[in-house]
């Protein structure tokens, strides 16, 4: 009865996806995974005892012992993936971004509403993080009055190789620009960008401010570091009328050694983010075993491109930018 | 292929189970419930889906569909239950406490050394919570030098109607007394109790401190306050020769509001270990998976209500109490 | 021996003034006060035994028994004041701000300038906050390499009668100009401000977002909140190039009490403050005990109002503004 | 009118009151001090501006131009030089302890109590720490119930030559008896150590725990450990029957750096405690101006010896100590 998943890519976030499903998660079970390179999906298969491995996704896809996909393999490739599966009517997974630019995401939307059922999530797993989930309840029950600012931290350790300065807002900030649009359910109107002078110790325009004006008034605030030195770090406080809620640091531990007193940071995301990648994959799996959907939809895909692509100009003019975005279909309502 | 699982007890303990079980682990399917009470019965049943109930436990544990079984029936049944377990050859997780006396738990432990294979888990799920965990590790890691003390608080917010003076050790600090044996991987040889004047909101004798000399030498000191009014708190740091390790409160958000600035506790236990339960109950069917046990076995389930034991003599006698424990069989080694 | 102070305006500023300086501070003498309220004039001088009192400030500038002069009352008075002062070659600890319009500050700093000595010090007294001064002095160090971004917060309880939009900036970010200037020995180059909806529990534009360009590249955030209702809180974190550091809440304590753990915000910034208006008055009278200066100088009063009032002018446009001010003269330097 | 002020000793203790009572004290001067060591006497004597300097200690008691005396000098000479203050019916303000013996603690209390005026001020600086101070402040308002358990850790960063096992007790945790019998207002009863098993760092039994039962039935838990290797650390929770209340590690700044988050611990006590001295001078100060008496009695000291002494007992015979003090006279009510 178990829902059976093949996943596309064996790099470090389908390695990731595919150890989490097959250990973790309720009601699933790891059956395909596909990678053109052979060491890797061999390493993935045997790690969680997969029995059908493709060199090709598309086969993996076609598979009819396959119910549903994770597509976790480099971003230019989303798009067709996703296409494949949506003919396919099977249900998918795709890790962000949707597409890479805000017409081919469009172009899944439009495939999706015409075949008239949801089967795309898009790989937003902060939605699933128990931290903002705190905080988006304390914001629902309306105690706290309205929201008015909410002001973000994204910082990583350093950056990695292929990095651009337009990176940091494309790939780092649209994890933002997610939740922001998720946490308030309104859309930003207007994008403006301030990048201070850089670290040394960066090749890129790094760190930068991104202020997102949200339509119906809230101000979005996040700083993008992504060369910061002292670990991954994210930070998140949402200042209402009569309030404010923040994120915890989620160490498991307080040290006192040598001077200190305090948490450690972890290197990168998947420590930081394990809950809310395992509670996204259980939550898809859950939907799935309803007919229904969770998580971030193809529409949300787009928008985050859409207004991403907006504060990308914002940083290369210097000039505050509106965001312009399609109407959305009834159909995501 | 999923390891098919029974539950004895539809109470609170046991419907936590079965939504954990059926909800956020991987590789098991919930089949089967038992509890004399019709309407607990057929309220998780039909919470998660599960076909087959029984009003008596044996009955299920005999089902040949069921291939592993949770015991979360009241204390006394605890033993029974788990020797039926053993007759038939089906591994059991038992919430604690594995029996109600150090003598029942060891008919136990022998019956389980007789069969000659590990078939019991005791319900200690703190061994699994991240904070714990992390503590090990970094103590295990040698970087902190030797451990010397281990302060613990366990603070309930408020009594429930049954409770005794003896039951804030023999209920409450047998969790730290687990904990204690499990990081530290020592006995205790000795229990001192101090009970300072009680709470005027309590009816027992609360607080009381609870002091456990290690044989190797370390000191634990527990706090034991289950009238504490503000919330559920658990708290724990070792001091070791070069450093502390401490618990974090585990909170999702940091709230701002009328004042305060802080994180909110929870009021039971549920909140505050719910990735221990899961964790513990992923361990259980990972171990099973490949033949092997995982956790506090029938032995520390013995240790722990004979150390308890000699804790509730300290607090009626006033004295220091000398902890004697059957010497331990080569088969837990 | 001790430096004789009177003190204009008995409000309370000046009555804080007169207590901190007769009850805390080493060298100093309190001898005069001044004041139009008769009431609040002898209020002050009965409880802290101060024999002489003036109903016109310029009495008790001109009374030769007083060495030093402490200004605290209404803003409009301060530069006719302190120009009195100047005349007279008394120093003077003058309150923010030191005049209400940058050509106004001008003129006192024209004025000192001529006479060749500094005289004035103004009541900026964040600069002598343990919290700021820690700050200060980990970026100088050089150990976090250079600073890249400055996050302030500014949250007061709630607005007070006169409150206007502009005040928000001019009255209190203005303290955020000036540590930030002072913590960065930089100045800003343009000024940007966001203003989010306002909160329907405020009477003006409120909360708003001021981003201050420094010449040499950090940028500077302020979120100035004057209704946030949960109390007074003031943070700051500064990045830089190799970690960052932030103030602390600077509690006293740590409460666990109905359901909450933390610590608890006051309503106004005196208490936040306390430790930096004694060691501001400290510092004061330690300068003039050696015929030197500390803190604020006239020049700092002058360019914490022209950026203010730039910013004014950006919050009122809409639009980035640029910030000009005169050369600074090589007597402040 | 300044109270002219002469210090005792001009070692680390007599050189910092020195500092503070000259830079940081209202109405006071320090006008004397005395040291056998020429080169220590000169070197506090020229930093702080004081012209009369003594080798003998008698001779600055006697001089008719010091109102009142620090007493920081050796533990043995406290008795002899606080005599000197009492026959003089000079105010003085004695570095902990009293004396080194109860019986001789007692010879000064007789002797005060004989004279009839309050003249002995113990160094107990906590009392004035605001944190502690916060502490009582909250118990004393009722809000949180009676008190039941003190929780103390007292931490140095490493021991100092002339350490013994006993002098945990009678030179460290001295400091918490104090402020457990001021904060609780109550009188120890009876007295346990536990031992564990020394830090393979140490020379002398450490950590030692200690437990006084008060006389009411609060009991007070105190951790010491002089090698704790990653600072000085003095920690207190206070819980009482509706919430609990602890103090705060009081740092200026957070850090984040390296992989870490959190607060810097110094290395002694004088930072931790500075803002305590300077309040317990200000308020010895105070008190002298009004012909009162502040913060610890002789009969404090007497009390804070006898206890500690009964500790040193238990600790040595490993058994509970009750503890007896003579009945207090009606003079320290």
């Amino acid at each position: 009865m178990a829902v059976r998943v093949g996943v596309i890519g064996a790099g470090i976030m389908g390695a990731d996806h595919a150890r989490i499903l097959s250990g973790s998660v309720a009601g699933a079970e790891l059956v395909a995974v596909s990678d053109p390179d052979e060491a890797r999906r061999k390493a993935v298969a045997s790690a969680f005892g997969v029995e059908r491995t493709y060199s090709d996704a598309l086969d993996l896809i076609g598979d009819s012992g396959v119910d549903a996909v994770i597509i976790a393999s480099p971003d230019p490739t989303h798009k067709p993936y996703a296409l494949a599966c949506l003919d396919a009517g099977k249900p998918v997974l795709c890790e962000k971004p949707l597409a890479t630019s805000p017409a081919d995401c469009l172009d899944l939307v439009r495939r999706e509403v015409g075949i008239g059922r949801r089967l795309i999530q898009v790989g937003f797993m902060r939605r699933f993080d128990p931290g903002y989930v705190a905080m988006k309840t304390a914001l629902d029950s309306g105690d706290l009055g309205a929201a008015l600012i909410f002001h973000c931290v994204h910082r990583n350790k350093q950056e990695i190789g292929y990095t651009t300065s337009e990176g940091l807002i494309a790939n780092s900030a649209v994890h933002e620009i997610d939740i922001a649009r998720w946490l308030l359910e309104d859309e930003p109107s207007r994008a403006i960008v301030v990048a201070p002078k850089s670290s040394k110790l960066a090749s890129v325009r790094d760190p930068q401010i991104l202020i997102l004006e949200m339509a119906s008034g809230p101000v979005v605030e996040v700083e993008v570091f992504i060369n910061a030195q002292y670990g991954y770090d994210v930070r998140g406080e949402l200042v209402c009328e009569r309030g404010t809620v923040a994120l915890e640091p989620r160490s498991d531990m307080i040290v006192r050694r040598e001077g200190f007193e305090g948490v450690r940071h972890g290197t990168d995301w998947r420590g930081r983010f394990a809950d809310a990648y395992r509670l996204e994959l259980q939550a898809w799996i859950d939907a799935l075993g309803v007919g229904g959907a969770a998580g971030a939809s193809a529409w949300d895909g787009y928008a985050a491109t859409a207004v991403a692509t907006a504060a990308v100009e914002a940083l290369t003019s210097g000039a505050p930018t509106d965001i312009r975005m399609e109407p959305k279909p009834a159909f995501y309502s």
